[in-house]
């Protein structure tokens, strides 16, 4: 099968109704977006490798949806409606098998957002998957709705989405760093390798969340990148962080005991710099938290209030009582 | 180095006077494009591999290079401005005299088209360079400007711009299985690694040519693209394509013979299916001729009619009478 068979059977899809904002799609040298007026087009792109993003022996259709989901992802974190993507897939050979597979799982992801696959690239070399995604985000009245990182100011409230610490859970489990009942593990890696992208709690935050990224590397990590832009610092209650990570899933028995295995420390270190949750975590003002709740309710997402900005630079974290919390939590770097 | 200091070190520029249509470039979850009123956005994606697209001792200035003129290509075949990229890029490790170079190469052509660097990944993996290029498109009265494959008609003109062929020949020297004088193999080596995109023809082709597409595979497998697309057949004039390949670049003696590996067949293969060509090949109707040349002029860029456009399908080699000229010419497929 050539180069331009294999677009043509496994990701050129009959026209359905035209895309809302796409002119044109797969089949010419560029393809060509018409945002609507008064929109910005929000832009992102992330690159996968095998052995470095996901094991070789992942299911593809778990893949398919893992590649577009980081992306749209990024947009949840711009608070940005998904519009289109482009693919651009290094493969070792042609294994009909997998791209069926992959594509499978990659457009039904896109169809539940909306997103059309208007370009791309395929050659042959070491398996790797680059997406860059495509979203609206309105202007008003001069100004971008779009939510950055720039924006936390001290005092307001520190928010994260779901759960965090399951998709390093599974991670550790997989490479047999740690063991988990089969049940718990079945879910802790749908969550490693099917992360839900929170595009609607993001659009649903825009106006109220004050700032806002999306946790790939690591909580600790990506709040370190919003302090940095907001010249501000924050606390973390431990107490409430801990919970973001099912405890059923980390061996407590009918004591309450826990395993050493899964001890506090290595509890908090799944919570605060696993990785990979593709969660929201976000800041808005005290006086916002009514509507926080309500974005959270209108997008059916959970949302915790897991600390706060402070005037003081840092990040510090604290127990229920705010008295500070030791330990060392590491965040994920490509290069480190 | 981390990932984050390889973005800010060799990727990350100081800022300029704010570029036209990027509202918000590198740093945040997404950049943020505001195209102006009347325009689309033209993107298009090319993922380049090491042994695939480059050889692993190329130099990395020229990779940068070339990695952005590929696609700075694909947005002059649909006649539209450079306006922004992003750059997705696999490393094998952070080697900074490579990146220093890479980056250089690559931000050279970048300002040479006013086209920013917006956003991006950086991992560890086999290397791969994966740009997706954005470029403006006016809408007039409701029509996109943008040059298509499928615009072409019988009857109109067919012309490619500059020469054809070199990098091929440079390919074939530096793969051993033929030799060139070192000054015309520095020539052809020029034109395979550091591809000049026709961006200016590109856009001073809008309301002229009918159809455009960038030869990439080689002539005729591009060309057999456009045929689909537009639903006609082509007849190309051999005796003015064999002109497109620098005879002094292919061993003609002062006898006007030339060596073997130089024939008329191995010649025209170069010309006509060598790839790595990035220039421009386009229809217009016969009335558009004066048009045409002053579009070439206006962009200081050669163009050649090489044949017509035939209600008849499919695509015919005649020689200067109009007779069939027979050969086997094979465009290139990464999975063929």
């Amino acid at each position: 099968m050539g180069e331009f068979d294999l677009i043509a059977r496994y990701f050129k899809r009959p026209s359905r109704e035209a895309e809302p904002g796409v002119a044109l799609g797969i089949g010419d040298d560029c393809a060509l977006l018409q945002p609507r007026p008064g929109m910005q087009l929000a832009i992102s792109s992330d690159m996968l490798v095998e052995g470095r993003h996901f094991f070789p022996d992942v299911d593809p259709a778990h893949l398919g949806h893992k590649a577009l989901a980081v992306n749209l992802s990024d947009l949840a974190a711009c608070g940005a409606k998904p519009l289109a993507f482009t693919l651009a897939l290094a493969l070792p050979r042609v294994d009909e098998p997998w791209l069926a597979a992959f594509s499978h799982g990659l457009f039904a992801l896109a169809d539940a957002h909306g997103c059309a696959l208007i370009g791309g690239d395929t050659t042959q070399g070491p398996l790797n998957i680059c997406i860059t995604v495509f979203g609206e985000v309105p202007v008003v009245s001069g100004k971008s709705q779009a939510l950055l990182r720039s924006g936390a100011r001290a005092g307001d409230d520190l928010y994260v989405s779901g759960t965090l610490g399951d998709a390093r859970l599974a991670l550790d489990a997989l490479r047999g760093s740690i063991s988990l009942p089969a049940n718990v593990l079945t879910q802790a890696r749908q969550r490693l390798e099917q992360p839900t992208p929170r595009v609607a709690l993001g659009i649903a935050l825009r106006g109220i969340a004050t700032a806002a990224i999306d946790v790939s590397d690591g909580l600790l990590g990506d709040l370190r990148h919003v302090l940095k832009a907001s010249h501000c610092g924050a606390s973390i209650d431990t107490s409430v962080a801990i919970q973001l990570i099912a405890s059923h899933a980390c061996g407590k028995r009918a004591s309450g005991q826990f395993d050493a295995e899964f001890s506090l420390q290595n509890r908090l270190n799944w919570v605060l710099a696993g990785g990979d949750d593709y969660e929201l975590l976000f800041t808005a003002p005290a006086s916002a938290q009514a509507a926080v709740i309500q974005a959270a309710h209108s997008s059916a997402t959970s949302v915790t209030r897991i600390g706060r900005m402070d005037e003081e630079t840092g990040l510090r974290l604290v127990d229920a009582n705010g008295q500070p919390v030791s330990g060392q939590f590491a965040s994920f770097d490509h290069f480190a």
